[in-house]
């Protein structure tokens, strides 16, 4: 036994689980999301920076906005998901740093002064905080379909006006319906991956 | 009971789990690398791209120079824990796509024949692939340390002389040693992350 990790809690949230393209109809609740969030939130990001933002598109006007910013091939699971959540990074997330990293409170002015300084981190930090909430996602019993094609720039524009966040992805949160998934693709091998020096 | 996942496995992977800064002796093990590997390997990525790749940094004459491209801050925890991965992305990653995302095999010359594509890609889903790789660090019961403060130019052309590679993340890894980290700064409100539309 390598792996701390029960075998369990392994399929669940890796060997098991999968991007799921279609969904049931068992509604996705807030109270699900919120404990996602409550477990997912305690994951690392550099200088405890969190900028990740989550966006649930529950009202059928806000989701048929999304849909029409989609590209087709995601048009309909979007559409038909029972719960979809916009992830966006939040390019002024300096403002909390003082309170976030009290370890180095000169940050938000010194590090992080400048937008392009800022854009570049949170990309990075809320797409590793994407990872742990797709994770969490599936520590629910639930089936996450994260996707990337769409009108990213329409989205910023309809979704978040203040022009201080930017979208990470887009995901497709339920139970998984009839034939969710194609067979699954192949892994690269760890010999393949990993190299010693 | 909100979630499926265990309570142990919850506070193996996220609620126990910290970053640490100090480790024992106790060495690190290819056979545990391998077993993280071939558990985190199963999430996903867009396209199945995988971009990711490892380095275990072992040999003493590697760890120096690695420890040489660290910022003053990370110079002793990196010289001093039991093993160190450099996490990078493959900018070539397309090669292997036709073979693992057999569902679009022209993506590789359609999507991703020009190089900033393939480098804006490779940096999101080796992100990713990061934030999986630190949960399947702590699911084999050890502290990941990861680290962004570095000379990720010397970084790339000290350790990667194809020029194909750029760093992601270089991490520590080991059993969390004595004040392996201070307490835990706050973490985000729901409120404050996620809204409804």
């Amino acid at each position: 036994m390598t792996l701390a990790l029960d075998a369990a809690a392994q399929d669940l949230l890796f060997r098991e689980a999968r991007t799921a393209n279609t969904f049931t109809d068992e509604p996705v609740s807030d109270e699900q999301i919120q404990a996602i969030y409550d477990l997912v939130k305690y994951a690392p990001t550099a200088m405890n920076q969190q900028p990740l933002r989550i966006t649930l598109v529950r009202s059928p006007e806000a989701r048929e906005r999304l849909v029409n910013l989609m590209s087709d091939g995601n048009k309909a699971k979007t559409a038909a998901a029972p719960l979809v959540a916009i992830l966006a990074q939040d390019n002024e997330f300096h403002h909390e740093l003082p309170t976030l990293f009290p370890h180095f409170p000169q940050a938000k002015d010194v590090v992080f002064a400048e937008r392009p300084a800022r854009e570049a981190s949170a990309a990075m930090n809320a797409t590793l905080q994407a990872a742990y909430f797709i994770i969490g996602v599936r520590a629910a019993g639930l089936a996450a379909g994260p996707m990337l094609g769409y009108d990213a720039a329409g989205i910023n524009k309809e979704f978040f006006a203040d022009g201080d966040h930017s979208v990470v992805t887009v995901i497709n949160i339920g139970k998984p319906g009839e034939d969710a998934w194609y067979p699954r693709s192949p892994r690269l091998a760890y010999d393949e991956v990993v190299t010693t020096v």
